[in-house]
């Protein structure tokens, strides 16, 4: 069968790819990987790895010739790289015009906003004279963020007064990012939405899921998110306008904000996300699969969850130093707690694994992914 | 962490090391294959690849030379091998003792016997009149087995009388074939029960369930199985007993028979087995990340079901040929239903992969799988 169903190449090689390879094994689906070092989470357990930076376009090439569609592991390869591919004739899914929605938060934000989609106000800022000016229109703090490259907290900053805003500004002004202003808000929730979307534009929308930050970095996801019939229904409303207006193909992560008693779009990815992870146990169909499914316009798969409560605990590097080969045997204690390691170093703060649970009861099943998540952080003993 | 976890060797790349270092990407476990030719299983879709036959001593002391621990695919490994390897101080799990059950069924017979285990009247026959002598003692049919080499349904012969008993008795003396007569047992249903054990004994049982045959080879899986509670404590016991007589590392499958009110053992395998890949999404924690956590002495994990009713059924190439690249697509559409293919050519008969679905009730549970791996084999139109 590899002769017949396409192959997928994946830009980029990180854990995304490592468990998007793992999920290719079942449905044999030929997959290819670029792989800017070979000890990248991808590389380190899959053949079919070219060694190439995703920044560079003659490499980007080179891998393309080898493959029949192309998908990414990060939304970090230069958009002129991927409007250069798509117009050699390579197909992008998705596309060079959807991921710009996710490179450029600046384009993001004035597209969503002419759609009448709830963005939180916002102005691209080229000084600390606009921050300020944007501040008297809608009180500080505000929030400042890079329009390209952030994620995880890094390009995000909360600016209290115009000495914060003109120290930013400089600094950017110095390394050339540009920056866009956004009014606080009180935020009440952060929740998210995985979809599934074909080429045609069929959906599959898993459950809108609660998703728990701390500086900026997910610590935990929760499905079904703890809100009420009407908001769920409304964050999937949004997602599956977000993914039209993107025309995303595979799978598209919405992060939401509950504030001021409604739905704020945040974030969004044109990739499987970290929101997401809880589905390879916790939902019938993985995002993995069903970003291949979708990338190949392959019939999507069901998006249930497979238990009352499902809880996914990020474990990130201890700054004491973590010592897996040690933690491990260790959380494996935890009953029934499902593990899933990078193979990165574990560097301080750095994502290295995450854990999922499933149980009856939300409280639970939380405590037993957050306890197996931190004993493999080496955060606490066994 | 890859310098501190023993590296596992595994020897074999059929489905069972493909699904089993699927299981390792999750724990960044790092595992090496013996593969007998690039193409197999789980060479395509695994880096750490040896090439190298397993018949040869040479080429499994090479191979054992870059692992710490080495576990099997199969028991088709020389006995004498095994036993050369672990004089050399080679670590073996399950060890040369333990396999011994699974390879030799005229030792595995006579020592459960010894043992008070429940197994068929059983002799060691050496011609066609210790055949029909042992027939006039128990009956005919007679059931004759060669000791060594047979699964799915090969090594086994049906005799109903005399004549049979001499045809099979010639070609088994041409081919060097030792043969077992068992008295044929009116059976009323197959069951099959999946343990790992640690090097100290300690075991995790999966529950009990519900083999169902066609011409030797195991056509579905159903879990739990519609047995009654005394049933179901029997199986168990008796595969804990199984697994203390041979000492096994690793996962233990035990097939058994019910028939004439009780339960009788029928074969054993000392690796993962096709009676537990239900187990990948059906049970807390799949028979293949079990096996690897026992084969590491590490804390095993949890066992119980994952949804009411659990069913597995294989998807065999069919005799007008199979097109997965046609027929994988299709055979998605069936809801919630999740399909593993090992990367093996169709050809007809051959298990080329499985499906399993998770229910509320059995039957439909049991239909849906069933009808995901018709489609997938291409034996009726999605």
């Amino acid at each position: 069968m590899t002769a017949l169903t396409p192959v997928i190449g994946i830009v980029g090689a990180g854990q995304l790819a490592r468990m998007t390879v793992q999920a290719a094994i079942s449905l044999s689906v030929p997959v290819r990987v670029l792989a800017a070092r070979p000890d990248d989470g991808a590389a380190l357990v899959w053949p079919h790895v070219e060694i190439g930076s995703p920044d560079s376009l003659e490499a980007l090439r080179h891998f393309a010739a080898g493959c029949d569609i192309l998908t990414f592991d990060h939304e970090l390869v230069d958009p002129e790289h991927l409007r250069a591919l798509e117009g050699e004739g390579r197909c992008l899914r998705p596309s060079a015009a959807a991921q710009r929605y996710a490179q450029d938060k600046g384009y993001q934000r004035e597209r969503f906003a002419t759609l009448g989609l709830p963005v939180p106000q916002h102005r691209l800022v080229r000084d600390a004279a606009d921050i300020t000016s944007f501040a008297a229109e809608h009180g500080w703090p505000v929030v400042a963020k890079a329009t390209r490259g952030g994620y995880d907290g890094r390009g995000v900053w909360l600016l209290d007064g115009s000495l914060a805003a003109r120290e930013l500004a400089e600094r950017c002004a110095d390394s050339g990012v540009s920056l866009l202003a956004e009014r606080f808000l009180p935020i009440e929730m952060e929740l998210a939405v995985l979809l599934a979307r074909r080429p045609g534009g069929e959906c599959a929308v898993y459950p809108v899921v609660q998703t728990v930050q701390a500086d900026g970095i997910c610590h935990e996801v929760i499905a079904p998110a703890p809100v009420d019939a009407e908001v769920a229904a409304e964050a999937e409303r949004l997602a599956l306008a977000v993914a039209e207006a993107t025309g995303v193909t595979g799978i598209l992560a919405v992060e939401l904000f509950l504030a001021e008693g409604h739905l704020w779009l945040n974030e969004i990815a044109t990739r499987p996300h970290n929101s997401g992870h809880f589905s390879i146990e916790g939902a019938a169909t993985s995002q993995f699969q069903n970003h291949l499914r979708a990338v190949l316009d392959w019939p999507l798969g069901t998006t249930t969850l497979t238990a009352p409560a499902v809880a996914m605990a990020n474990v990130l590097g201890n700054p004491a130093g973590t010592d897996l080969a040690a933690t491990l045997p260790a959380a494996l204690t935890v009953p029934g707690v499902r593990v899933h390691l990078y193979g990165k170093e574990p560097r301080p703060g750095r994502k290295i694994g995450h854990v999922t649970a499933l149980g009856a009861e939300v409280e639970e099943t939380r405590a037993r992914a957050l306890r197996a998540a931190t004993i493999l952080a080496g955060k606490e003993p066994a």
